[in-house]
């Protein structure tokens, strides 16, 4: 529990109105879009309406040595934005301005509140567009989105949230506030604090400004659905396909449990008996290469066995394609109570064996995975179906998923392509980084948090 | 002087012939390719021939507190190579390998004292591309060029090294070895101290090995030079170029004073009288949609006045336009004693604001400017030509590259688009980032190399 006079002085600092303490209010601020985290109310909600309220926040949190928790929308998975013990939880939603759109230099500066889809919604009208699509874009919000470094389903060809992020404003530890990078395209003054900060899962800083990089939007695309009686087909196209030098937009792969369930929730015609489909979409500013690379597609798909592809003939048959493979987290969602989400990713020519992998360790533990993702970087999402309560089920899940990520480092990859480190994999890390490399990582969160008050536990695990 | 015994150190970690002391040694490393620096010549220039040899080093070193400063070819521009005082050259020339190419995944894996254009030799046959390109390219090593985050002429339309760098494996100021990021073109696992080090300019760690991506190599391409009466007008064209989304693969503009000089020094008939010429070449792998973006370019061209465009009809005559770019550092470096490039970049739009500021400000202090550089992304290459004999002249340098810099981060910009801080720009870092911002940089500099032994001097000054 906050002292009383420490209430007092975040009122003071962002007005009553944005000061939570309700028992309810905690509640909904004590766990994110996590399965199977514990879940720890913070002692008070704060929603700072500017930088400088946000600048004596900290500096208060600072003297008391109390945990800031920054959150956005809370719909990351990885366990960011919970509270490890009591603290701050600091909501940005407040700050949620478009602050400038430059067309002529292709940039934009918003606020961290700001939802990711309504910066698109605002660019579109000058043909630009910004390319990171987390499956919750309409929900999640560019801060929290810069914190995790969040993917999504335009990674193959557009790159993630990283390649987009051009400057940051960032309130430090201490309360100090810096500017890094800017507008140039072109930037190496100093360390690259800019991309230090993306990925940071909330713990060097708190951002409170994004410059980020626009692009002119495809105006043609072609999107399709292949369908396979083989999850290895699958994985030998997706290969083939990169290796054919054909960078599709998206490359989605979803096998049958997960076509299943999508099936079962959304009665969309999916084909319940396939053992594997691909979702694709090909685009660029001239129609003719976007046909070509289609036609391209297409055939490495027949080459490989597909046993059907269905062309998307228009924009509502592609948006149902699209829904399907939005849909797959929530329908997975609904088929047991706890829904176990990881996101180890391989590199691209590794997916069939990984795939491989994948069946294996469900059989070996006797789990349900739902396997879909984004199969054209190399990121997937084997998804475990369980129900937190069973003891002994959960048991067989951590031992799964400690096979996962250990089979995902064998072959190269990496603990995680887009969801990031959070309090969910922090007990791994030493596997992808060594301890001398953890060591290096804590020393440079040491050095700018020394009292480990912006969002402890994550990342390293301890406090 | 290093003791002896240290010296015997040395000799015995990479044996004698490794190990140089003659005095003509230490004078060759006592310089880079940046002008007007003090030289400062080392104890020793070591040549490791592999990691662990370069662990036992930084060992010694850091028992005896001796600066270490990692040498690739010393292309460098920034003074990021010269001693401040004594201690260990540590020339990575030696390690000079390719270690893998891996067509699928499109990477490859080197070490840091390869040359970048062998490289680019070695992935060619694959029909891949490793984009970044700096003017050395021929000369420069992959290490330096990380270190240095270098740019180049392809920078506009495909990025920067640091575009490409996706892992590394570095040598750590008390000896231990750790690796970064890996293969997966995702990948949110901890922080990106891929990044961090890239650009680092030597002084966080040593690289020791380095993943790249590769990129499909493109089929077509059209270059083309145009010559405008009116340096306004080649500035105008190249916002316009950006805001009708055209992105060149190069888009370089010479100045007069740049034209002057390099066709006195090359005798390649380029047109003396112009006051500005642009070179622009687009590429790609469809045919058609080059041909379109090169009638889109010529048009833009057209529209803001250019006198004459010349289309390259061959690669003869295309190489020729190029080999006219890059004769021009070399060109304006024969004029007088010394040469005084700078880059300093803006945001694409302040081009035309930038260049005007640089000829008033070679008006104000009577000086000679060439100026060319990379157009397109802002990066432009102001090159006083001095004599760094003549004190007075040479006071009026320095007032002259204080205002170069004060205007460009008044337009939003930045102290370097790729040569980096190193010893020449480290007194105006505050100038960018304030105090604050510097602080958190020399924080992370604190906590990974505490004895300042890693190229001390660099981006920050003071040892």
């Amino acid at each position: 529990m906050l002292a009383q006079n420490i209430l007092e002085e975040l009122k003071k600092i962002v007005g009553k109105e944005n000061v939570l303490t309700s028992k309810e209010d905690m509640i909904a601020y004590s766990f994110d879009a996590t399965a199977a985290m514990p879940e720890v109310k913070p002692d008070v909600v704060v929603m700072p309406e500017n930088k400088e309220q946000i600048v004596e926040i900290v500096k208060l949190a600072g003297q008391h040595k109390i945990p800031i928790i920054t959150r956005g929308a809370g719909t990351n998975l990885s366990g960011g934005t919970i509270p490890i013990k009591n603290g701050i939880v600091l909501s940005m939603l407040k700050l949620d301005k478009i602050i400038e759109i430059d067309a002529e230099n292709l940039t934009a500066r918003v606020q961290p509140g700001l939802i990711i889809q309504k910066l698109n919604d605002a660019v579109a009208p000058y043909g630009l567009m910004y390319p990171p699509d987390p499956g919750t874009v309409t929900t999640a919000t560019m801060g929290g989105s810069v914190s995790e470094c969040s993917g999504g389903l335009r990674g193959l060809k557009y790159g993630v949230t990283k390649d987009y992020i051009m400057g940051l404003e960032v309130v430090m530890a201490d309360g100090s506030v810096i500017r890094t990078g800017g507008k140039t395209v072109k930037n190496v003054s100093g360390y690259d604090l800019t991309k230090l900060f993306t990925g940071a899962e909330g713990t060097l800083g708190i951002i409170t400004e994004i410059t980020v990089k626009l692009i002119p939007a495809p105006k043609y695309r072609r999107s399709m659905l292949a369908i396979f009686d083989d999850i290895d087909k699958a994985g030998n196209t997706i290969a083939d396909i990169i290796s054919n030098k054909v960078i599709p937009a998206t490359l989605e792969i979803m096998d049958n449990v997960t076509i299943r369930t999508v099936e079962n929730y959304a009665k969309i015609g999916l084909p319940v008996e396939a053992e594997a489909i691909l979702i694709l979409e090909v685009d660029g500013n001239i129609e003719q290469i976007v046909i070509n690379e289609y036609e391209t597609v297409q055939k490495i798909c027949k080459d490989n066995g597909a046993v059907e592809i269905k062309l998307a003939q228009s924009d509502k048959e592609r948006d149902a394609v699209f829904a399907a493979r939005r849909a797959a987290l929530p329908a997975l969602a609904q088929v047991r109570p706890t829904t176990v989400l990881e996101d180890a990713t391989v590199p691209r020519s590794k997916i069939p064996q990984m795939l491989k992998a994948l069946k294996e360790i469900a059989k070996k533990y006797n789990l349900q995975i739902g396997t879909f993702g984004h199969a054209g970087d190399g990121n997937l999402h084997p998804t475990i179906l369980t129900d937190e309560s069973d003891k002994e089920e959960m048991e067989r899940v951590e031992k799964a998923v400690d096979e996962i990520f250990k089979i995902a480092i064998e072959l190269g990859g990496t603990l995680s392509g887009e969801h990031g480190i959070g309090m969910a994999k922090a007990k791994y890390m030493e596997w992808e980084f060594g301890k001398e490399g953890v060591e290096v990582m804590k020393k440079i969160k040491d050095a700018l948090d020394p009292d480990h008050i912006l969002n402890p536990g994550k990342m390293f695990g301890g406090n």
